[in-house]
């Protein structure tokens, strides 16, 4: 079976919502991967670094799930890195109320040996440099690198950025973003701009509106499941992430038409993620349902119409 | 086959976006959603009003389109309701400029005699009141009565309009207004409450982002085309529900599954609506762009998944 390998935060998040406000609590954009790609029962491996103020316990329910901690690294009488933000009444949007590097600031990613020739590659959102390194230490190119980002990199490490995007596959961005990098309103056309940098996919994100798939003028659209109630955003752009590569390296399918179905669990993962705080939910996700909700999936996008000529 | 009766305004537009502006043009609520419905081939008829200031050629273009004029009352002396507007850059939001009533505002609705048994009724946006009449006049209750509104009616005559709420089989309205008329700001909680206010099917627009179908616990989601240039949003919400109550007449079925074709019907005319100012677009639209734009339609959104127990 293929491996996936994966880069990115395994962090400490303080999240409010209007619903409630947490402590320190498990995040990262790699943490969140991880437990979406975990729900295809692949071989993965994370590689990050914590302080060893990172409970332990957080790094044992990850190998129970088939993620391969060794290369995360624990920085002796380090801090672990911090995110606390606030959403806004209509959970669309947040601040920032602090960021502490810690760690990350010195961050050094080492592939382990053994997955230096991982098939899929997911880049989470980390500085480019990071991601990069990670990519130049494979010891064959990966059949699939899949990047996400964010507009922080885009204000901050623009050249940086635009060299890593060169050299992947795949990019995951917000529609914002999409139009922030390549000076395009239309998401068509901010694609098709993006796809000159790079990658051959791309996929926009539009939160609860959904994601798009774009790939030489074929686009692909999957919506959020409508929910009654969105509890706390944080992480479900990772776990769709997560949900897109597990799902690829599952299959090892790299066609259109499977990075379609990529995308449609992509989205029934990240549906689940929001429904309480952090990572409560994609820790004790079942399989039954994941199965049950694809089933809402299809009724709430198939139909049938017939074309007359 | 069945007949559509349409209620609304006929008027003129002067419309402003990024890309240009407008004299007055021909627009109405009643307009859009009689010439989207006529890509059906069904008999429809328009119950209006305007001045004798309206062009001659603007009935005679409905007419040819198989749409019966004669109870569009032309008001001797009588000046054309008038709107105008300018939209803001991102097309999804716009500021009213101008809005003259003149002969709207003591429009007594007649049915024409042989609309009266029309199956299928679309209460185009428009005094409560006015739409609530044309209801009364139906000799026998139609298989299907579709009401639009809008937030206007909500803020000024909330009364009358939940009073043909309460009459009528689907409603049509976008997401802030179903939020505002619900008081609920999930989606799927706002269409549950609007529910018990009497439609069995709840349609929220969402624009570009998409529109939602409710009935009874199912939901369905048809996207909006991703598009390279949206150029003029104006009447592509009447298009919208003219494509929907014009595939429900055509075909007669007014099942959930058929009204899921509906939505894709509808969206696919919206598509085309927004591409030019005004009605153009929707005035020469040809059936084989129609046909081609529902194939991509059906590659955006279908998908095949397995699903294991």
């Amino acid at each position: 079976m293929s491996k996936l390998l994966i880069v990115g935060t395994v962090a400490f998040d303080a999240i409010e919502t209007p619903f409630g406000k947490t402590d320190k609590i498990l995040g990262g954009a790699a943490t969140y991967i991880g437990l979406s790609a975990a729900n295809f029962n692949i071989p993965s491996a994370i590689v990050s670094v914590v302080g060893d103020d990172f409970p332990e316990e957080y790094l044992t329910m990850l190998q129970k799930k088939n993620i391969d901690t060794s290369a995360v690294e624990i920085v002796k009488g380090g801090k672990t890195f911090f995110w606390s933000g606030r959403y806004h009444n209509d959970l669309n949007s947040r601040d920032t109320l602090d960021t502490q590097l810690n760690v990350l600031a010195d961050f050094n990613p080492v592939v382990p040996s053994d997955y230096k020739d991982a098939e899929i590659v997911m880049l989470g959102n980390l500085h480019p440099l990071v991601q990069l390194s990670v990519l130049e230490q494979m010891s064959s190119k990966p059949k699939l690198a899949v990047l996400d980002t964010m507009n922080f990199w885009m204000d901050n490490a623009l050249e940086d950025l635009m060299k890593v995007i060169a050299e992947v596959d795949v990019i995951t961005i917000n529609d914002e973003e999409a139009r922030q990098l390549s000076g395009e309103y239309s998401l068509v056309r901010a694609a098709r701009a993006i796809e000159k940098m790079g990658p051959k996919y791309i996929v926009i994100k539009k939160g609860e509106h959904g994601a798009l798939l774009f790939h030489k003028g074929q686009i692909f659209f999957a919506p959020a499941l409508p929910l009654e109630e969105v509890f706390d955003p944080t992480g479900a752009g990772d776990t769709f992430a997560g949900g897109f590569a597990g799902y690829l390296t599952k299959t090892g399918d790299l066609s259109f038409e499977n990075m379609k179905k990529a995308i449609i669990h992509a989205s029934n993962l990240a549906s689940f993620c929001v429904e309480k705080f952090g990572t409560e939910r994609m820790e004790n996700l079942k399989r039954e349902e994941v199965q049950k909700r694809l089933q809402q999936f299809r009724e709430l996008t198939q139909f049938e119409i017939e074309l007359t000529q």
